[in-house]
């Protein structure tokens, strides 16, 4: 039987499960036996455990399989595991609460929802010093969504612009079938659609490829009136060119859900002074969290360790140089 | 030739052509020679001008047609017109940006976005003071949508409501064909669907019937988390009765673009302090003033109008009684 290293905050009705297929062994045995760790074959990570650092890791000879409870694995210290060691994200477990989301930010920038409300809030009660703003609300009907990153959580938020009436376009590696989408692929095709988006969701891992892959250059190909929403991976936009670009242009907006990481942590700490900006709309990295409550992102992950346990392909291998 | 009295603000092009087809007379006009008012036969009003008081309208002894440029026509005196003036509203003119901003209310509230935005940009960037949230937080697919009044703006946002997975109810006074939609109806409907949505939104006129429709009773049958969305008009929720409901459920939201009138004005001063409330989230009127610049609602009018002056049925006319 397989040694399987899980987080101690896993339901007991995986447990059970996983049980009778592994000899499991939490992240508390671990910590009070760190010889267990020689022997262990998978593992099943939330966030990273701060306790196995390089040297822990590298006590791991024996360590085949990691399965990511979060749909991205920028959090695996890839440089540390040897190169046989396979990596699993878990996509699909999240595509609806993070879509569902990525349309919440979308439109609260878009219809200005938070600025009012504040202003309101604050006193500012007469209907006329809101006027000018039935020209600046940005409509959807015809507009352009294009989506970075099209695997399931780019997929749900094209089918929700599809009801919106706007026309869909996406930047991919391979570019599918499919009838009404627009396939970009390449540095040709990612500008071509930075150049015509009215709306940019960005729904991509952050990969050494992706990352900062929105800098200012990128910046100033978009639309003066645009919406650009990161429910991605706060990194895949660069802090400072996206700083200088909120300032000098009121009608760019940047809906947020994902924060930049510093020292291998992610903050909301930032390095500019976002929250002076009205068009700067930021959320708590809470759209993976509720998918987390509702259970999906913990039975998909065990779903597919056991996958590995019975001996068959894991699904959402990633590649390891991307990383 | 009929003489037709319209807004100052209605741009050339439609001034040249509703020119070949009446007599056109601006509302200067009118108020520079206030014996012209004798013999107006239609109007086309946007708000209702404040010097078409009782006592000039009673001189208007020949008006025969209101077109509304608004898509509500709760703003009109039927009181001081004779039972024989038509009276249209400009239903269907309004639908898209109407319907887009229901969900944007509904998505804010629903995933706490102003909430959020407004703490971090205070200076709450712990990630820790949100995690509860998680399970706050308000998923839309496979969940209860209960639209209450399904003309185009209803219609609109069951489309969308589609596109998220959700189950569609609406309170309709005549049941039409529709596959995937339960319809409602009566006093017996309409609660129904209050007790089962987990969303509603409000998109029916304001009639003497729907004043206040949504009272402490029908608050007190809703869920006690549940997104409230008003689109349409204030005066349809009593003011009172959602204060009292929004400070004792704190997972019961509302979120509107409409307010309550006082003094025949809508007005953002209410009667209480809504303002302190996270779960109530307020915007200004604005969804429908950008249809305007966009220029649909005056277009429709016009060809409304047009049909009147050629003699033909005109469409959207409302039922005098119910006002």
């Amino acid at each position: 039987m397989k040694k399987l290293l899980v987080p101690d905050s896993l339901d007991k009705k995986y447990l059970d499960i996983l049980k009778q297929n592994a000899d499991v062994i939490t992240f508390s045995d671990a910590r009070k036996d760190e010889k267990i760790l020689e022997d262990v074959n998978g593992m099943i990570v939330l966030g990273w455990p701060d306790f196995l650092d390089s040297e822990r890791i590298s006590k791991m000879k024996k360590l085949e399989f990691i399965q990511s409870i979060l749909v991205g694995v920028n959090h695996i210290p890839f440089k540390d595991l040897q190169e046989s060691v396979i990596v699993c994200s878990n996509s699909g477990a999240y595509s609806v609460e993070v879509a569902e989301y990525a349309w919440a930010l979308l439109l609260a920038a878009a219809k200005r929802i938070c600025e009012f409300d504040s202003r309101i809030k604050a006193g500012e009660t007469d209907f006329k010093s809101y006027s000018k703003y039935a020209e600046e609300i940005m409509v959807l009907e015809g507009k352009e969504l294009g989506i970075i990153g099209y695997g399931s959580i780019g997929k749900k938020v094209a089918e929700m612009g599809r009801s919106f009436g706007m026309r869909l376009h996406a930047y991919v590696r391979k570019v599918p079938e499919e009838s009404d989408v627009s396939f970009y692929t390449g540095r040709e095709g990612l500008e071509k659609l930075l150049r015509i988006s009215d709306y940019v969701v960005l729904s991509i891992p952050l990969t050494k490829e992706t990352n900062k892959m929105i800098g200012s250059k990128e910046l100033g190909m978009m639309k003066e009136r645009c919406v650009l929403v990161n429910i991605a991976r706060g990194d895949i936009v660069d802090q400072k060119a996206l700083y200088e670009h909120l300032l000098k242009k009121k009608g760019f907006y940047y809906a947020t859900d994902v924060w930049w990481f510093e020292e291998n942590h992610e903050t909301m700490k930032t390095r500019f002074n976002f929250s002076m900006l009205p068009n700067f709309i930021g959320t708590p990295h809470i759209s993976g969290p509720t998918a987390l409550v509702r259970g999906k992102p913990y039975e998909n992950a065990v779903e597919n360790t056991l996958r590995y346990l019975r001996g068959e392909k894991p699904n959402n291998v990633v590649s390891r140089e991307e990383y």
